[in-house]
């Protein structure tokens, strides 16, 4: 037997009868370093930080949704496997509520595909699409689970800025972030593959407008690539704000796969169901991966997840909660400003980026190990959640290491959360006054 | 731009302009092929075929289960994420349960992994572990989902048989399927990384003696080999067999991750809920996997699993269970013992092989295209689903094609299912009488 050299999975050296060496691509993606979600997770932060981190609800899902889970949890067929595609009744629903959206009946049959979360989604498309070496191209700040997901899967990321705001823009909106499409056609390679865009961008809130995307679909076309549209906040755009999807621009549907969420429409981010709207030619390979990563997805909460849209219309749901969203974004809104602190204002998502440059804290404050020699932005969040009570999250952990120092300057604040919890978080930020430069 | 070769998902010729290809690893391990479990599901068979096909209960989980799932909708926390690590609830309860099966203390930061099914969590292991080229080594017949999951991973399937019985044995059980010791020794090279124990096996239903575990754990030391113990059916061994688990075996628990099934245990198998115990050495790597392809599980029913795990001891509801799938066992027992036909009587799982050797079906039976090409079995499954009313899984598909023909002596039915279902399916079968040579 050839040996293997000690391993673990900190890289530490084991005695040779412990040692089973983990896969290479682990080092890779940034997958084993310690994440951020962890650093700034409630068990690391004050007991009584308010928690403006991580992107989920601190409200429940509505009644009219979950009851349906109740209904299936009574059932027979609803507490066993579904079929790898979804159940019929999700999506039947699916194709009710968006087909009109993107103007086509969809097939249920080979045009929509419900997977364990949006995430698994995407993981799924990467692995029936990508071979080794294969480039995909994504926006900075990305979705931190794109890079592991595409590393994993034998693809290398590529990354092409959004811009931030000019410092002239005294009151930058998330269309003040912009692309740049000629720095996007020169990251094309002839390995390029994919290209990912997500709108309503987090941690940005870009809602991408119709003519970004139309340059994004002219190189899409042009190079032969594949689009995976992540639209998992398409139902929280604001202001009137008119969210284009890339799949409708002419002759993209047949290279785009959409990804949709029904954790972020329905408040209920810990059931796991996401699905894919595509042509069959993307649908059929992804559901063959999907059905060996998975087999399937949870059946009680497809049949919730399906009464949420069947009512969502006549319930005008998705309006009055896009009303409750920009409510609690101007809570956010209104301190920052009170403060003097520069934000983006952002056009969909339910993210917030404070621009953290003037924000003072003292550099010899007890910082843990965790955050020291990362950007910034990470000891400007630990100053923030320990000193004035309020958790975000270090934006530099959505760029690549060679770009984090663009990242340093943000803080993503995440206002899907109750209006009380919200006042009080405005009204601990007073505190952050005194250390305003 | 290099022009890419048109290649469509079923190998036809596409239009440059719609050709996305898909990743060469899905022509391996079967991905595209259709499978089994499409041929003969229901909306393929006649609307009156008892389907003792797919491995899925016809009966609800308990209630008092699914309480907890309901309980956990009404409430905020459990609708959304959990730890990627799963719900502490689930884990302490899985630490309570399984703690003195292991003879240890489990740790819930480290030594268990709550998964998106057993599905999920097997395949997040192989994504963990294995490099391009690593070999896996996994026992004919074997779950078909291995096959897939490894070659995905870039891993290569190694296979073993288990020996059929021999023919003068009159009365076979699951324990006259052998191993060959030295066959499985010949099986390692340099590149062998892994070896998946599946016990109690499906679908043979062999629970695994010490003795075999043994010899297999020897064989894992000596190479230095991770062991998969896939035990999701460890709550259905019957007629007092010991279930004995590998790593509890000297020196095998820091190489050692087991599998276990919420699904199973509690006859939901639509709820996705599996979990991994392991040593920090292997649960760490498949965390930070997992991680990444799911992210985590959905959170209401780990709650349920939870609640399961934490009140069956007291309702001693593994005992009644077993006792009830005994008697569900014993139905179609008897009628293949009235039939003359043997049988493998499984002492673990819910499955049972019939030898159809001696059905003797017209060769001319109109069959659909999908099962001719195929082995013996596929038509005489075809035939006795449509003929008699009865569906099964013909078991060559749990075999590599090389040895497809050992599995083409059997068909394998299903008795998770309610005691009148399995009473209407042996009544049926005494149709069979006139077609057993």
């Amino acid at each position: 037997m050839a040996s293997q050299p000690p391993n673990g999975p900190n890289g530490q050296s084991l005695d040779r009868s412990n040692l089973i060496r983990f896969s290479s691509r682990l080092k890779e993606g940034r997958a084993l370093a310690l994440d951020v979600w962890t650093i700034f997770s409630a068990v690391n932060l004050p007991a009584d930080c308010i928690n403006l981190g991580q992107g989920y609800m601190n409200f429940a899902p509505p009644k009219w949704v979950t009851e349906a889970a109740e209904v299936a949890l009574h059932d027979v067929a609803p507490n066993h496997y579904s079929h790898p595609r979804g159940r019929i009744r999700l999506r039947e629903a699916i194709k009710s509520f968006y087909g009109p959206q993107f103007n086509r009946e969809l097939d249920v049959e080979s045009e929509i595909l419900v997977t364990s979360g949006a995430n698994e989604g995407q993981y799924s498309v990467f692995t029936a699409f990508l071979e080794h070496g294969d480039e995909v191209i994504m926006f900075e700040p990305f979705f931190d689970q794109y890079l592991p997901s595409v590393t994993f899967n034998g693809g290398k990321p590529v990354y092409v800025p959004l811009h931030p705001p000019k410092d002239s823009v005294k009151k930058p909106t998330s269309d003040d972030w912009t692309i740049d499409v000629e720095e996007l056609r020169r990251a094309i390679s002839p390995r390029t593959k994919m290209i990912i865009v997500n709108t309503p961008h987090n941690p940005v809130g870009k809602v991408f407008t119709k003519s970004e995307l139309e340059s994004i679909a002219t190189i899409a076309e042009e190079f032969n690539l594949l689009v995976m549209a992540d639209e998992v906040y398409d139902c929280l755009v604001f202001d009137g704000k008119e969210h284009v999807r890339i799949a409708n621009l002419p002759g993209m549907w047949d290279r785009t796969v959409t990804v949709g969420s029904a954790g972020k429409a329905f408040a209920a981010t810990g059931w796991r169901i996401g699905w894919l709207i595509a042509p069959k030619s993307i649908i059929q390979p992804t559901l063959a991966a999907s059905t060996r990563i998975v087999f399937c997805t949870n059946s009680p909460l497809q049949e919730a997840a399906a009464s949420g849209l069947e009512q969502a219309k006549e319930r005008k749901f998705f309006e009055i909660q896009r009303a409750e969203y920009e409510e609690r974004r101007k809570i956010l809104c209104d301190v920052f400003d009170e403060l003097g602190l520069k934000y983006t204002l952002p056009e969909g998502s339910y993210f917030i980026l404070l621009d953290i440059s003037r924000v003072d804290f003292p550099e010899d404050y007890p910082f843990p190990e965790s955050v020291l020699g990362r950007g910034r932005d990470f000891r400007a969040c630990w100053f923030i959640a320990t000193e004035v009570g309020v958790s975000s999250i270090p934006v530099s952990e959505f760029y690549c290491e060679e770009h984090a120092n663009i990242g340093e300057a943000y803080a993503r604040f995440a206002f899907c959360k109750d209006v009380d919890t919200l006042r009080a978080a405005a009204k601990r930020f007073q505190q952050l006054k005194r250390y305003i430069a």
